[in-house]
Order: C-alpha cells, then structure tokens, then sequence
C-alpha cells in the first residue's frame, strides 16, 4: 500500500474532486481486489450486512450490472430503483427521494442521473455515501477510473504518457472525467475529434485541441474513443455517420500513427465500422474487455472505501459520545 | 415480550383481523429489530434458505423496496415480479400464478394487486403464508402497522390519544389500516377532509367526521395526512389543487390548533406545498422520515412471524406424522 | 449415482446434444436437489461466491423466477438482465454484449433469445458455461428436462411408455426439445394437433404423427399439452380458437381414452377451457405444480454440472501451468 494511502471522503462525486493521492489508493485497493477474480471463491465478506442503493433515472446496463456485481462480491445487499424520475417520485422532489432512500436505513447510495451536479447534491442532503454513476454531462468518475486502471496496468504508470480522447468531447461525462484523472497522474492529454464536438476552449484545461485527427494520434501511447451517440447527436454536430467515420474513425491507417506500444480504449458499447474499424476492435491494441473487467475492481474500491470511511466516522462519533 | 404474545396465523392480511395482543406482538418484534438498524452488522440469520416472492401486480417503489431491505435483513433470498396481472400470467388466472408460485418452493409471498380482496384470496389458495402489501382500495396493512409503531414511539402508547386523519378517506386503504389499528389501540379517530372524499357515513366505524379541518385538528395529538393522488381524484371530488391546500392543506396556522407535542404524519410521497406546507414537513413535527425507517422493522417482523408460523407448522406436521 | 455418471460439458445448449447418460446424470443430481426443498435450511454452498447471468432478451417470468430461485438455492449471486436485444445493446452486437457480460467477471450466462442458434452461438464466442433458457424456435432444453423428470418421477422408467404431444408442434420449441428427449429416454412419442401445426414432416424424427386426437390419446401413458400461443398464431392456422378446442382440447371424454394410470403435463401458463377443460386442469391426473417444482431441481442440477465442470478445467489449466 502507497505511503501515501488516503481517504477521508464520505462520498466519490467526481474525479475533479480528488487528488493524485486518493486516485493511488483507489488504484491500490483495486489491484488487491484483482488478484481476488480468478479465486474460485471470489466472494469478500467485507460489505456483509451492508444495503447498497442503486438509484438509476437515467437507463443504464453495463455500468447498473458492473456496481452490483461488485457491491456483490463484497456481500452487499443491492437494491436497485430504475425509472425516470418522475416515474419514481410521483411529483416528489430529488431532496425527499433521497432522504426517503436513507430513511430505509441504507448504507450507500450509487446514482446516475441525466441532470449534472445531482450527486453532488444529494451527497448533501443525505448522511450516507453517495457514488457518483454519471450525472448529466458532468462526470462519470468510475469510468475514468477503470480507464486510468487499464492504463496503469499496461504501462505500470502514467507520467509522462501522451494520451489522445478522440470523439464527442462536449457532450461526454467519459472525456470531462478522464481529463481530470488523466491529468492528475501526470499524462498528457490531447482532444481530437469535429471542430463541433470539441471546441477550443476545452484548451483551457491544459489539453491539446485537434480537429486535424492524425495529427493528434501521431506519438500517443493511447487513444480513447467515445461512442458516437446517434441518439444524441444532430446532423448539426457533424453531417453524416458515414462522414465522421471517414473523418475521424480510427482505422488501421490511422491507428499506425500511435506509438508501437500503444493501446485503444473504449467505453463501450462499440459502434464497429463507425468509430473504430471492427477489426481494430479485436486486435491485440484494443484493451476494450479489460476495461470491462477493471470496472468491477474498481468500483469495488469505491465502494470499499467509501463504506468503510462511513463505518469508521460511525464508530468515531459513537466513541465520542461515550 | 408482553405476556399476551401471540401469533398462530399462516398470514398477514389485513389490520381488521388482527387483535390488540397481535398488534403489540408485532410491534415488540419491531422494538427488537429497530435495535439491529445502528449496527455495523444489520443482517440477521434468521430466514436464511427462505425465498420470499414480491408479488407486485401494481406498481410501487416505496413498499416494494421495504420489504426487499426487511426480508435481506433477515438474510431470506427475494425474488420481485413486477407488472400488471395480464402481462404476467398471458391469460392465466391469479390463482394458477399464486398456485405456480408456491410450486416454485417459495416460502412467503408477498402481494400488491389492485383489487380489493386479491390477499385474502390467495391466502386460501397457497399454503404458504401471504402478505398483504395493499389490495385495491381495502387495506394496507403494514402502513398502518408503521404508522401506529411511529406513535407508539413517540407517546410510548397510543390509549386516549386523538389522531385525526386528513385527506382522501374515500380513495384511501392506508386510511382504511389505520382506522382499524389505532381503535384496536385505544386512540380515538378522527377523519376529516372534503365530504366528498370524507363520507358521513364513516362514522359506522367508530370515528368522527369533520368537513372543517380546523374542528378536526383541535386537540389531535397526532395528524396523519394522506397523499391527494391527482391521477385518481377526477374533479368531482374537489375543483383544483389550489381549493383543496386552501381548504384542507396543513399550513402552520392550522397546525398550531395541535396539541403542543402533536405530530404529523404523512405516508409518502409528499406533495410539498398541496396537502403540507413545505417548511412544516421539515420541521420537528414531522416523523415523516421516521415512518420510512420503521417500515423496515414493522415488515421484518411480519415476515419474521408468519414464516417462523409456518416453519413451526411444518414442524408439528412432520412430528405428528412420525 | 449412476454407473454412467458423466458431464464434460462447457455448456447445456440442447437436448439433440445430449446423450441418455449425460440426461441421467442430470436427473441424478436433481434428484439429490429434490430432497433439499423440504428442508428448513433450503440453501446449499455449492455455488457460494459464483455471478450468474441471466440474460432474458425475450419476456419471460416463471422460467426467469425458476432459475433465479436455483441459482439463489445454491448460493450463487444472480443478476438478471433483461429487454430486446436492441435497447440492451444500443447497436452493440449480440457478440460484443456476450464477451462484455464474460468479461464483468461472470461465471455463467443464462441466455433466452429470439433468434434460434443463439445460445449455441454465444456458446462459440465465451469462455463460460451458457445455458440455453430458450432460443427461438429451436430448443427449450430445461423444459424438456423437467417434464421428463415429471414422467421419470411417477413412472421410475420412461422406457417403453407412449407419450403424446397434443398442440402447436409447429412454433414450439418446447415440443422439439422434448421429441428428443423422451425417445433418448427410452418412450414412443406421437405427435397430435390440427395439420396445420403438425406437418407429417415431423415423422422424420422418428415419431407418429396423428390429426385425429382420439387415435393419437388411445393408449398413451401421458400426454403433454402445448399451450396455445393467441398471439404468434394467425387465423391461418386454425379458424378460432373454439373450433380448436372442439377439434383438439383435452376434455373428459378424450382423457378417458388414455390409459389408467395415465398423466397430463402442460408447460403453462395453462389456457383453461382451450387446450385443456379446466376440471381436468385440477385433476389427480395433472402434474403440472410438480412440473413448476421439478424446474427448480432440474435447473439447480444443471448450474451445479456446468459451472463445477467449468472449475474444474481452471483447476486443470492451473495444474497444467505450473
């Protein structure tokens, strides 16, 4: 375990929040928990009597299913609430849903919500870790962990790494988090993708901007790609599907600029021949099913700590009253 | 445990069957299980190997959610099916899917239909216990169990009390439960609201009928407020929103004709501003939040008596046999 | 345990697959598992620590239930996955969602698709056991188990026993799983319904083919009712469905045509008064609650085989790696 080992936060809102520090212990309790995935038994009984909430308005299934997974494996108990929220709270408001939840005697809450600052806020009202799923076009923290994890773990560090997000940069919760993290832990970060899509001013984070793709891939030791996200998108962000592949898809051409040792990431799920060609998708560069496994070691971190720090300042106060 | 404990029934169906003494029983389980809540370790062995079945025929967030934490707590395996009664059985009768269900080897089911009776009849067609979680329009009887729970542990006993429910009497089966528990109890009743959601005629039951909230609250050592549920009160029942807060909403005028210790009681989800001033349902009065926590005691107990009922049944069966 | 006993299996896709020695391992082990439901303590270690999948892209209830509750009985943790391929995968390939759901750390996926092939097809792509919950029209492999474990389990033999299956042949993969079955197992199988959905075709696999019921019931030890399905079926099929049920409904005329200790199986959910008088439905000669309760022993057995097969290859390729 790092030296510098440290958490004292009741909740995991956003990778914006956190130091180089906080992400190094996540990234150190996720690798222990890692070693745990072979075992044929791979059930922790850290989480044992614990009620894991998870509060999902906005649709989701891989990020939904990977948090029960891992609040399983270290014997939670998940609940999970899906729906809109209207649907949920019958003309209730996100305040007393919330409080209503912690009412239940739950210990954690995991929300994703369409609007940003949501768990930001409900951390607030509520005395209960709150951990961030996505929220809006905000953060989606668990999502740059599990990026930054699958970096780590193929390059053993960071620093010094050139790294490439190409895609939907403005609208993507995915990007905003892993400029944070990635930064944090000393790569450097270049944005590729439509001029419309990724706007200049995103160099006021300290990135590189390019609109010119095989410019920004040149030298990268890895390139993330965002889903391109039909629902989403209007024709005014870019004129085709067929136009952006061709623009800005990464094809083997393309992929020949990275580095020899360079990795392709992607959040999933993958649109082959759109963003990525469908061979590249399953070559040896592409760590796309790595990510899928790191994000229950991750998440499982989250969840480890965030409890436990919860535990902790329980028995804290209760030794303080005594 | 009070010397009248007592629990012989195979299920828990309505709060009109019920007697004092298995009212206080329930509740002394309650008492017992309340004490786990602050605990690192909440779960209990208890219904360990037991499957319990939500059968939920109308939808439900609130009660459904309880009664997974209640039976988690007591380590019982929770199987939900959710859906309105065509989609689930595709022209199979309720009592082809209860007796399917209870051919799955499940243990308890726990039931919410919108018809009125569903309960009671499937009580007779499984032998394994049922649990009412409301039926149409007849009772809800575990809210009332929680209700009255949460003034037992404010006033310690609920004889000589004056509680005044307010709202959609006609409408309403949480109303329905609590007419019947807090008379079993020794409080005195009080309905008030609209006379067209407010009938004379309840006063058969035992209480008292106020069209004036402002008689009705005088003296009420507790008001339980009831949800106004735009989606089934037409505008027969009352012009707008607007008239009804204006004539029957809690405001701080009226709630200072309460006795000074009085409380307010509401079972969720609250319309702020509709049938409650939004700052009372804040304020020191409300037991609002305490009403959810105690949902989870009250139905660990029920599923505690009703399948230890059974397993003791089952027991003296095999031993008579032998 | 049979002398036979044998299991080698990745996966369990189809009944065709199987060889009589492989089905009566399966029964030997659900026949241990059958003993354990009257239990107090129901729950065995066995999968203590395993994630199973279930991944129902089709609807579905009480198949899902039933191998939810099996998983549970054998202490695996379940999660369940449900929706059209299309809203699950957002374009993602049926592919691409299987090696995901392999790579979140799964150790086996239960799949129900619409597309014939597909569990065999996902079995291709995965590392870990799949288990065929139905695919299209091809197989309903569990389903045949059980009913074949009902017939073992009130006949000790299904060797030389004459089984007729009365209905829609046609669309029905609970038929053609059972037409392989059941002549594995030793029985003589006609097939019986109106010629539109039991073409003469089907004598090719060995079986009778009758479109006079009466011939086809006389003399059968047992006669397994196929549900009709109102909705895939078109007035092409057959005129109405009171013409069907004159033609071709099990009623208490037809049923004495069986032989005395004759039994009636249906899958459900069961259409009383059209493939069966709903008298009979409740007979001493209908099986079906046993059936809904052999579905839970029959699948515990299959999970059991299939996923301690597949520890038993890791602990092989361990052993052979070092």
């Amino acid at each position: 375990m790092t030296d510098n080992f440290t958490w004292n936060r009741k909740d995991f809102l956003s990778i914006e929040d956190l130091s180089k520090d906080e992400l190094e212990t996540i990234f150190a309790y996720a690798d222990q928990f890692k070693q745990t995935l072979d075992r044929t038994q791979k059930k922790l009984p850290t989480l044992r009597g614990k009620t894991i909430l998870n509060l999902f308005m906005e649709p989701s299934t891989r990020t939904k299913v990977a948090f029960e997974i891992a609040a399983k494996r270290l014997s939670a108990d998940v609940i999970t609430i899906t729906g809109d929220a209207s649907s949920l709270s019958k003309g209730e408001s996100l305040r007393d849903t919330a409080k209503n939840i912690a009412a239940l005697n739950a210990d954690v809450i995991i929300t994703r919500n369409s609007h940003a600052g949501s768990a930001y806020y409900l951390s607030k009202i509520v005395d209960i870790p709150v951990i961030n799923a996505g929220d809006g076009a905000h953060e989606h923290p668990t999502q740059a962990l599990l990026d930054c994890f699958t970096l780590r773990d193929h390059f053993g560090d960071l620093k010094g790494l050139n790294v490439t997000i190409l895609g939907d940069i403005l609208f993507s919760r995915v990007a905003r988090s892993n400029i944070w993290a990635l930064q944090k832990l000393g790569a450097s970060v270049t944005l590729a993708g439509p001029a419309t899509l990724v706007p200049k001013k995103f160099e006021e984070f300290g990135v590189k901007v390019h609109h010119d793709v095989e410019t920004a891939l040149k030298n990268s030791d890895a390139v993330m790609l965002l889903r391109i996200q039909h629902e989403r998108q209007s024709s005014i962000h870019f004129p085709s599907l067929g136009e952006y592949t061709k623009m800005f898809g990464l094809n083997k051409k393309r992929a020949a600029l990275l580095k020899p040792e360079a990795i392709i990431l992607h959040p999933g799920p993958v649109n082959r021949g759109v963003e990525i060609d469908s061979q590249l998708a399953d070559s040896e560069k592409s760590v796309i099913l790595k990510q899928a496994t790191h994000g229950i070691v991750c998440r499982m971190a989250v969840l480890f700590l965030c409890a436990t720090a919860a535990a902790n300042n329980l028995m804290n106060k209760i030794s303080a009253n005594e």
